[in-house]
Formats: C-alpha cells, structure tokens, sequence
C-alpha cells in the first residue's frame, strides 16, 4: 500500500523542516507539511508558558500541561482526518516522551500508511545549528537531541550531521517507495 | 449549545487574523487559528501557479484547479475533525466562490455549532491596508472585497473599516455566546 | 530644500512602519525604510535583556543601558551618513526619552533637510492593535503612548486612530512638499 | 590594530547568515550583522523588478541597474560610517560583480580594519540548501556559487559544505584575532 503520512521525529534544530521541504520538492505528489511549531503559532499566546499549557525554560528545557495535551490530541486526530481524506501529510514532529509519544501518534494513525522516520544529528553538531539559525532558545536542541529517540522504532533513520537534507529526503522517498 | 467553530470569511487585507488573535485574547478557553494562508504556507511551491493549483496573478486575481480544491478538501475535513475531537477553531477564510464555498464548509462542518462571521471592509479603505502591510500582491484586496460576500449568510457581520479588531471581536465573542 | 529625511516617532504599534510603507508606496522617488526595530534584530540575542543592553519588562517597559546607547549613537550616525550620500530614509523611532532622544538625533541630523513627524494613537485603541498583531508584549504600546511624544516638536502630527496609514501618508508627504 | 569590519562574501544559500549570527555569539564584543537582504527589504517594492531597479528573474539571475546602484552605494556609505563611529559591523554581501564588487566595497571602508572572507559552498551542495531553505527563487545559488568570487582577495576562506558555521565562525575570528 502507498505511504499516506511520513512522519519526522527529531530534537529541535535537527534539520527536520528542511528535509521536509526536500521531500515536497522530490516527490511527484503534492505533500502538505504539518508540524507542531504550527501549532504553537495558531494557539493563544496565554496557553504557552501556563501552567495547564505549555512551557519554555530559559534553558530550553519543555513542561507540558494537560491542558495542551488536550489540544494536541484534537490536532493530531484532525491530521489522520486530513490523512484519511485524501492529503498526503509529513507530519514534523518532537516526541518529548520518546516511545509514549509514538504511541499516542500510532493510536491517532490508525489504518493509514505511516513511514516513521528519525531523524538525528550529533549533539555536538546541533548546538551549533540553534546558534547560526538565531531564533530559538539556546539549550533545546541538545536537551532534546537523544531524548526524542528513546524507545521509538523506525522504518528509517538519517542523520543530517552527516548527509545533507536532500540526501536525507531522498533516501527517506526510496524507503517510502514513493520515487 | 455551545460554539464549536468561528468562520471569519473576508476578502484579504480585510482584518480577519487581527480579529482572531483579538478572539483568541478575550475568549476564556484556547482557540486554534487556522486559515488558508497556513495551508498555502504548508503546501509544495510546484502546488502555487500551476495548472491544477493555484494561481496568483499579477494584479491579485486568483484561479484555483482541481488538485488545489482536493488538497482543501481533505484540510477543512481535517479542520471538523479536530473540532469533533474537542478543539476550539476559528477559521480565516477568504470565500472565492461566495456562497458555493460556504455550501462546501457548511458540508464538512455538518453537525458542529458554528458561527459565521461576515468580515467586510470598505474597498476604498482596504486598498490602502494592502499597502500598508507591504507583503501583498496589490490588487487582490479590492478584487476580493465583495466577491467573497455574495450569497453568503452570517450570524453577525462586523465593518474593520468602522470598528477597531478588539471591538469587531468582542460583537463576535458576545454573538457567540462565548463571554 | 528638499526634504532628505522624514523621522516617524511614535510608540509601539502606533503604526508608524505601515505609514512608511505607505510613504514609500506614493513617493515618486525610492525611500529607504530602517528602524529602531532592524537594529535590534541586528544585534546579537546578548545585547538584549544584559545590564549595559536592553532589557524589555514582562509588562512593555523598557531599560536602555550605555552599552546599547553607544551602539544606536553609531547606528545613528550611519544613516546620517547614508542620507548625506544621496540615500533618502525614512527613520522609524520610538523617543523613549522624549525631547532628550530628539534633541541627539537632531544632533546626528544636522545640515540635512529633515521633516520631523509625530505618529499618535490614543492609549484606548493602541491596546487592542497591539493584541490584533499579536507578536508584541502586551502593555509596550500603552505604556509608550504619550511617553515618546513629552517635549518633542513635529513638523506634522497625525492621528492613526483618526485616518488610515495611507491618508496618513498622504498628509505627510505634502507638509514635506514631495508630492 | 583591530578588526572593525567583517565582510562575508558569498553567494545565496552558502551560509553567510549562519556564520555571521555564530560569530556574533562567540565574540566578546556586540557585533551589528548587516545585509544586501536588509537593503532589499528597506525598499519600496517598486525598485524590485524595475529597468533602473534591481530584477530577479525566474531562474535566479539578477540584473541590477543604475538606479539600484546609487541605493547600494549610499547604504555601503552609511555602513563606513557606522563603523568610523564605533560599531562593529558584519557585512553580509554577495558580490555580483566579483572583484569590481570588491573595489567599490573597498573604497567605501577606506581607513577602516577589514577582514574579507570568503564563504564557499559547492554548487551541488547548495543547490539542496536552496530547496531545503524554501523562500529563495530555485537557482540564485547555482548561478552565483562561483561567480561572486571571481577575482576576489580573501583573507581567510571557509566552506560551509565541509565545516559546520559555528566551526567557520571560530576560524574566522581566530583570523581576525578576536578571540
């Protein structure tokens, strides 16, 4: 059966909107990109940094409340919607609970064609990518880098500390026999 | 019952994201914001001018294809099912069939409660809000300014060239039963 | 003379940067836009919220530091210049110290032809603007309102919460007899 | 004595601005990052794609007239004098015209302590960047990979498509001995 949604799960900075950029670009279909950051851009201001919300340590660290939870798990029943609808979805994504968040996604999922995908980057390397990209906390990236990843079983990993986002994609196409 | 979803329909440049942040800021539950513009923003280039996307032309008019309107589609049946799933929406939307569009949403959103919202601005004002903004194709305010409206029923109108966003707002949130 | 350079002060969200799109829009000759806001971007994240920098409150206030204040002096002779090459700007400012931020500029400016504007927006109606655009800290455009205009003398005031940006514009253009 | 100025030269997508916000974390002192992009969207969209103006054709190439000319040459004016006045200032330019680039640049910073680096990137490589990146006209990095360092003199050269920025950014600043 076609891969329907190709799901990208990685720290902050890992490179994960550019290869998904890659991926609408070198696939024939058209793909829509769907990720969490467009969440927190269409919520109100006061579900961040609330306690029921979501909130930003200075440090980068993340505390999630149930509150956002709640939102989240509307949001990701509408993307399967979209999905089993007809769109082909990348859905960008970071597992801050690792193998409980790919759960909860699996559940949401169900009955389509998933690709799941990690995509890892040295955390050596990802500091210094949060630094050049200027406009995220400084922190994220190296708290999140291995903690997405535990427990989480993929059909294909790649790591953009050692191939550049278009390889990435591409390999990620060929695993989703999608070229 | 209560207000499950709030469609702002407007022609561009006529204020409706101002008066949904304004929503989002005055209404004691979150809302999520999604209109058009993210979809466009989360779609391949390929999908922007070509045949069976969607176009812009030089002086604002738009010409939609087929493979664009499936691709909305299967987002507003995503969109319900993210109000069915318990999420608060407020679509921003720009009716460039007028009332064929609303029969089309009023189709996805069937057996939610929804609010229509008749965002209307004066064309001799709204030319120089695109100007004002100074990241629009001049000419697609005036085009759309009162096609968007024609046929379209509303539970409440409000004027953004007569009233502050925060005011057109509040009319809405009180409309909506929601304060 | 010619006017060579028309200062736009105002407080936050007052509506001064789509005044100056505006401007640029109906001028018959090319004006550079540059703002208190591109030199912050500018900057690197540390001058921002350090004791010698600028530190911005959780409720809009503002601290200035001597670091910062050297840094804009050099900003600010740096558009003199630009303007003195032939270069025509359109300065976009927030006088926090009133007359006193004036009179340095002033000090910058002089032996050019410089058309000085005051950008108002009643406190009342400055508030929800704020909240429409929905990428400022709440309480900046109230508590900047009357602050930047105390003891500063205008070639021309005008009154967003009264006309449009475009008239505004319009009004502004003929006191500097550029159209 | 000591650097004042750092000019980045480089073609689009080669990773000037990466490099530039990295420098501008590891040096002690407050550098300002100003950019041709900056220029460009200080001014009216009328000089875009005018005779006189600068135009961006559908495969990447620009063409610049006088008028742009005159613009540039005012802002690299204003820029020097910035820096004369004690800011710091990273220039983050793509030489159009390779070494004729150089010259006028040259000339502007008369007097002042530069250090000219070249930022390289193998027109393989950048060619996914572009695509990855998402908001740049596919092809500018292509056609400008090798032809903004035609004839140009560096101080110190970097490629960002065999070191990460952070790491181009240590070498750079070692060159210019600010750290």
């Amino acid at each position: 059966m076609t891969t329907q949604v190709i799901v990208l799960n990685g720290g902050s900075s890992s490179g994960k909107t550019g290869i998904a950029r890659c991926l609408q670009s070198i696939l024939p279909q058209p793909w829509i990109r769907q990720g969490i950051d467009d969440l927190l851009e269409a919520l109100p201001p006061s579900v961040m940094n609330s306690g029921s919300g979501i909130e930003f340590g200075q440090s980068g660290e993340i505390t999630v409340g149930e509150g956002f939870r709640e939102i989240e798990a509307a949001w990701l029943a509408g993307l399967a919607a979209m999905a089993r609808a007809g769109a082909r979805i990348i859905i960008d994504e970071v597992f801050l609970s690792g193998s409980a968040s790919q759960q909860r996604l699996r559940g949401h999922l169900a009955g389509l064609e998933v690709l799941w995908v990690g995509v890892r980057c040295d955390p050596k390397i990802v500091v210094g990518r949060e630094i050049a990209r200027g406009d995220r906390v400084i922190g994220m990236a190296a708290s999140q880098a291995s903690l997405v990843h535990e427990g989480v079983s993929y059909d294909i990993e790649v790591d953009t500390g050692r191939a550049e986002s278009i390889d990435c994609a591409r390999a990620i196409a060929a695993a989703a026999r999608l070229v």
